[in-house]
């Protein structure tokens, strides 16, 4: 029995998906009458404290989210193996963010739109590709989507990660060791890294004050497209404004919806979206779960396991 | 004798550049003394109405433009083959702005670019790149390496051109007749077109109603990155202010400067550029040429040789 136990999003449509694609394999939602020693599967996003109770004979835990740090707090959790959501659909949807917003900042938009506003004709012509360095935080699954996208538009790439990771076209960095010069070579900076104990607050102002200076004109660049947990908004509300960085995508914030009263929504050369950069659709959630559910019932190992020591 | 004629750009720079790369290739500059009988190539941008008079021995005209549509006009044009500058670095430079404009446009940014500045956190979820259709008008060397750039992303593309063009991954229509289909189809409009008296005006309003409306949140977008006499700005204005188009990005204009008068500047979702997407390097532009000159000294045919039938 597959339970669907989900916060914030059309929990009934994603039970009526799934019953259709996994019939005639039972599908529950919360408050509907069932043993909860039946349930083999639980689907979760967001799950109240009593989410995990009573449910006894547990396979997997079924995380919506890519990321599970929110899970991975959670006080009851079961031992259960934890499922993360790895998706073709999901990356490709973050990687339009990330190209959308490395492209633009490359192109030096936040100058030609002042320029604009001020009706001043005045010709600059950013760098080529080439002569432009992106360094992607995190080269899991959303981090090689990224670099094999950026790597056909011709810019220099390099990747930072817990253990070294070999792309083709990519020079990787590996550990905190590696940190420095990972930054001291990257003009736009790009976080997809996982919210661990290791990177929480890790885009602060001593990180931004290491980035490269000489390139791209205005200063370097950062795009957040992980969690709100990995940045210091105070460290890019500072850096902003004293041009220790030249702009900054925001998909994330330290606290969700961002409060009417955060400086970042007045800053010309912050971007700030309302984390919409990549989401789960019912479509490639129901494909890929009941595929994982369709092969633990066949006897096939569960894949996209989360390591709990690691935290992702 | 390679004569250099240049408006408006250093050409001098340009002069000592040559002379070091096609040494010991006699180069020479407008008030240089020299023979006017002893040049074979005459190397232009915007040539004043006796830039070729007494130049009676001219293997060919080189034009420092990728687009030899003013060059067309000249009144005392020689006979001799004109051959344009096509060029890699010429083509990156072009699809990075390419690029940058059209993911922006897919990533909805007028939309919320104006959610942050009434504070507003709306969830919105663009479209897959793979659900957005991008129409390249021109499939020459330009449009050709802007899909290349534009495929990996993952965007759905077609293109229009005056014959056909097998571009693997893009969907050709080519000449009038097919022009209708080929925007009902087209979310986002992509100008690389050569300016002939064909396509002179073709960015209009009855083009912009024809695009594809379904799709796109806001509207369908154009990005004109070709001449400012493809576009009609009375139209653009008219289309952005009525919500046949959803955004505009102009880096090309009808007269250039665009004068302060003009209601472009002012317009939220018109993103205005001063004809900066690309330029011709001093560096790339040597190179290119040097090649010209040296294959063609050494009996070699010429190549990229404007077809003055056609006007490209």
């Amino acid at each position: 029995m597959l339970l669907l136990h989900l916060s914030d999003v059309d929990e009934a449509g994603w039970a009526s998906a799934f019953a259709e694609q996994l019939a005639p394999y039972p599908v529950v939602r919360r408050g509907d009458d069932f043993d909860p020693a039946a349930v083999r599967y639980v689907f979760v996003w967001k799950p109240t404290p009593d989410a995990f109770d009573d449910l006894v004979n547990l396979e997997a835990v079924l995380s919506l989210g890519a990321g599970v740090d929110a899970l991975m707090q959670h006080l009851r959790l079961p031992d259960a193996p934890i499922v993360r959501f790895v998706d073709d659909d999901l990356s490709q949807r973050m990687s339009d963010y990330v190209v959308a917003h490395v492209t633009m900042h490359h192109r030096q938009f936040t100058r030609f739109r002042a320029d604009q506003q001020a009706r001043r004709w005045s010709q600059f012509y950013p760098p080529a590709a080439a002569e432009t360095s992106v360094g992607i935080m995190g080269m899991g699954v959303l981090g090689q989507d990224a670099a094999q996208r950026l790597a056909p538009l011709g810019f220099t790439l390099r990747s930072w990660s817990r253990t070294p990771k070999q792309v083709e076209g990519v020079t990787s960095y590996a550990g905190a060791e590696a940190l420095d010069d990972f930054l001291a070579g990257t003009d736009i900076l790009v976080n997809l890294l996982p919210l661990t104990p290791e990177t929480r607050g890790i885009l602060n102002y001593a990180t931004f004050a290491k980035l490269r200076r000489d390139r791209l004109e205005g200063g370097p660049v950062i795009v957040n497209a992980a969690r709100g947990g990995h940045q210091k908004e105070a460290d890019i509300v500072r850096a902003l404004g004293d041009g220790t960085l030249g702009a900054a995508s925001l998909d994330v914030f330290e606290i969700e919806p961002l409060p009417d009263s955060s400086p970042l929504w007045a800053l010309e050369n912050c971007y700030v979206t309302p984390h919409i950069a990549a989401i789960s659709t019912v479509t490639s959630g129901v494909r890929y779960f009941s595929r994982v559910i369709l092969d633990a019932e066949a006897g096939k190992p569960l894949v996209n396991v989360v390591d709990r020591q690691r935290g992702y």
